[in-house]
């Protein structure tokens, strides 16, 4: 089958699927969305872009800001990064202390919050406005200077940030915070925010596809050893407590977001994002991660 | 480089490095193994076999025995296999308790020993004489008769087992195990005192980088769909607490064993073993992970 | 109110409430108890006794039995018992294997199931046929040479203790159990399965209110000094994960056993028992905690 | 042995005892104190004074003045309280967050760090000016307006309580904090930097030992129902992961701080107190520990 054909399959079933999922709720801004969105994207090195439904439309990305805010870290410094924050899979819910102070506030890895919390730390140490050079980062790999946060969910979310805020204020007491608690809550915040469509998704996450390239101007962005870091990183820990089933079922790198996003990648091949906003009890999108499914199960072929 | 060169580089390296391991000392008869073995032997699809030093001396396989039994009863069942045990990684160590007893006795992976024993319990109520159904499929992927266990190993496992009569009495208490503890507890250490020298196991595991099929005799032993998600599970959960650091820093998928070895593969590419008696503090051969990492290094290319 | 009066009361009040308890199914045998099966006895040391309803009926003590065996194990040994059980209250269910992993095989106290796995070991290790023995003692503080095991709970626990096996081999793989698990396990149901009404129980409780000595024939059994540590843990440790509710709402030390039995004493003033066979979710007897609430409360006056 | 000779053998005893325990450095202020200090009195209801050493010197209550803030906010507020904050022993250290995320927010007992910051929360809700009229609670139990806190030790603690601050924010994340978390934590803050002498805290714990009066002028300042709930949780709660080891050996309600501090209570009999700053590695006094399990066994009596 060609792609725009495995797609238009993917549609056509996703479409008479009954879906159990429930949108984030936790955040009042997010739970106004509808259910019923729905676009995909793939964008391939030697073929270009396809894509169906809501495909253009801008989402809360979320979670999947975390990949961008690790690489711009990892352009910034070396592997001392990683002594501030491993690399393991966390059994436990995205936003659990629990690991973290058994582990004295290191947390497991960059996309739990912990983790998150952690770079943007290290960002607001780093270099200076960090809110607008990760947002400056953001277009640059997207090709497109219009990217921006959505001011409601960024106002939404400061006011539900007590868990995180939690999380900082637990790290910074076994000393792996160095800034200002507030500073880094609104890195976080800030980045969470960021709205992206499924085509402009895909196109950022084209330089993990593609050897920390760009496609369309072929600006080498960070090194193809980062990249593949950072793709294993997604592999294993990109999906919250569900990152070894999609690993089972979809066999690629990812990462998703509980705006109902998942960005995915296979290296040497593509970039393909999927929106749907309802939510499995993983927080993980449910017809996101169908879609995924079919798409490797159609094209034959993942990364094992 | 070629490949030869490679394995000489590694090997040279290694050789120079000063390794902090402890050969693995709860059973008594693995604590007698000479610390300086070291062997280490690729098998690629396309262009043969390469190795140098231990890598024709046999040694017990344990853990890596878990993908051979998770392999044989996927011959035997489809997807309903996994409605006993998950496919997530675990961040606790090997034979924990913690996680299983939170989870009501569902494994998080096959590759734990609870997992693991859920995967013998299943191959009992499948087969009859599952012990010597499990080596003979050994043997046959191998294309080796000679294969066999270890009994003295065998012996001192039976006499150093109650964490996993634990585990297993645990997980009967929940009715995720289904026959006669003693009987399930039997293949279990049966399987883990199997030998095999780096070049037979590099053999073995081609099915898993050649989709399913021996590469010498060509037989399809298990669908190239099952091999895939086979492999999801050995690079999520392959390396105990370690998984996402070898995913890091090698990544492939594979999986390790007490007694030293670790087995990996490229899918498309190639099988590569190598065994290192002392490990680090997760309990994976140190030295073996080294040199795959240089592998991956000077090869240029992993999955990622 | 005089003390009948009292008791008269808290019958009244009892029967009029509405119990939501569920009695104990685990077990099949203790599943067919008739649920409105409700007596209470009151032992005092300067006027003797008092008591309402199904008093003179025997149940299964269960639980009650580790008061038992411990202070059996306490007359035989000194304070070097408690290098090998903690006397620390538990936050966990009385099954769970979590604290024991984290605490390398020491149970938190004697009284959650591990503990009292130890103390039977113990008394394995330390007398000979200690099933008998520990019946004889219990026969000699209540005086009755009558109580007997009921041989029906005794099988039917046989065939359902999983949980407790799995807690054994994980204590032996820890080396705090020194004799065969088997042995030690028949000796743990044994003492379970002992029967006795609420007279008799109140009875052989008077030793824990009496310094150390029976009531009646005035014979000292274990020294004041003990009596005082064992009524301590009972007060901290007595009611699973609801030692804290006990202690605050009734102010007494005491033990419950799932069959529905509650023992509790007031040092120097009585022994009070009370059985009733639903258990809240804490596996405690729903009425029994209300009967002993009630009697602090108008009596007007606990330990505290 | 009459007091006085009872108290002088305890100070004999401990002067010639090697005491391994440390001084609390987490926060800089408490870690100048001289680890040599010792000091002890005893407050009988029959007979009066007793004491020896450092008995007058005042030094930083720490989590003693827990139990101030809860007994202040049970004359405000009926059972009511126990919906925020349950009675049950804590088996993790006393600024775990663990527990609390499994508990949804609601902290184990109201002596954990967790528990009394929801108590501090209660007290702003309730009554203005809290700080003050906290301080003048613990001026009028003790009898002396001159009770003040070490504005050093409040300062010195407003910037180490990074911890506190996650607790609260975890809470408020769960609704279980109403208030804005800067008041609640300066209020926490404050009352653990009040200052008292070991006669003063034997004084003002004599409320505890006398059913809720002052002994002195005979105030009735919480019901003795209040106050038996009270002493219930200092017996089950009252010394962080080791309650039940001072029930154990010592056999009193009582309350330790970080400070070397240990207020105990034996009801009907007496308040006592002793300050020795060296802790042990459960946080509390080593000293402390011992002398009053010496003056139970002295004595020959304990409420067991």
């Amino acid at each position: 089958m060609q792609y725009q054909q495995i797609l238009d399959t993917i549609k056509a079933e996703s479409l008479i699927r009954s879906n159990t999922g429930e949108v984030a709720s936790y955040i009042p801004e997010l739970a106004k969305i509808d259910p019923d969105k729905f676009g995909m994207h793939l964008y391939c090195i030697n073929s270009g872009h396809y894509g169906f439904g809501n495909e253009d439309e801008r989402f809360s990305i979320q979670s999947i800001s975390k990949v961008f805010s690790l690489t711009l870290a990892m352009t910034l410094l070396e592997d001392e990064l990683f002594e501030r924050v491993d690399v393991e899979p966390s059994g436990d819910p995205f936003n659990s202390l629990i690991q973290l102070e058994y582990e004295n506030g290191i947390p497991r890895n960059p996309f739990i919050n912990a983790g998150a919390l952690v770079i943007a730390d290290i960002l607001v140490s780093a270099i200076e406005n960090p809110k607008q050079k990760l947002l400056d980062f953001t277009r640059k790999i997207t090709g497109n200077p219009t990217i921006d946060i959505n001011p409601k969910v960024y106002d939404s979310e400061k006011k539900h940030s007590h868990r995180n805020a939690s999380l900082l204020n637990l790290m910074k007491s076994f000393g792996n915070i160095k800034n200002d608690i507030e500073t880094v809550l609104d890195l976080y915040i800030y980045q969470c925010s960021i709205e992206m469509s499924c085509r402009e998704l895909a196109t950022a996450f084209m330089i993990y596809a593609n050897a920390g390239n760009t496609l369309s101007d072929n600006i080498q962005v960070i090194s193809p050893r980062k990249i593949k870091r950072i793709n294993a990183i997604m592999q294993t820990c990109g999906f919250y407590d569900e990152a070894g089933e999609f690993t089972f079922r979809v066999g690629l790198p990812g990462k998703s977001g509980v705006g109902g996003g998942i960005a995915s990648i296979h290296p040497g091949q593509y970039a393909v994002t999927v929106w749907s906003p309802p939510l499995n009890v993983k927080g993980n999108s449910e017809l996101g991660m169908y879609a995924l499914e079919r798409l490797t199960t159609l094209t034959g072929f993942s990364i094992f």
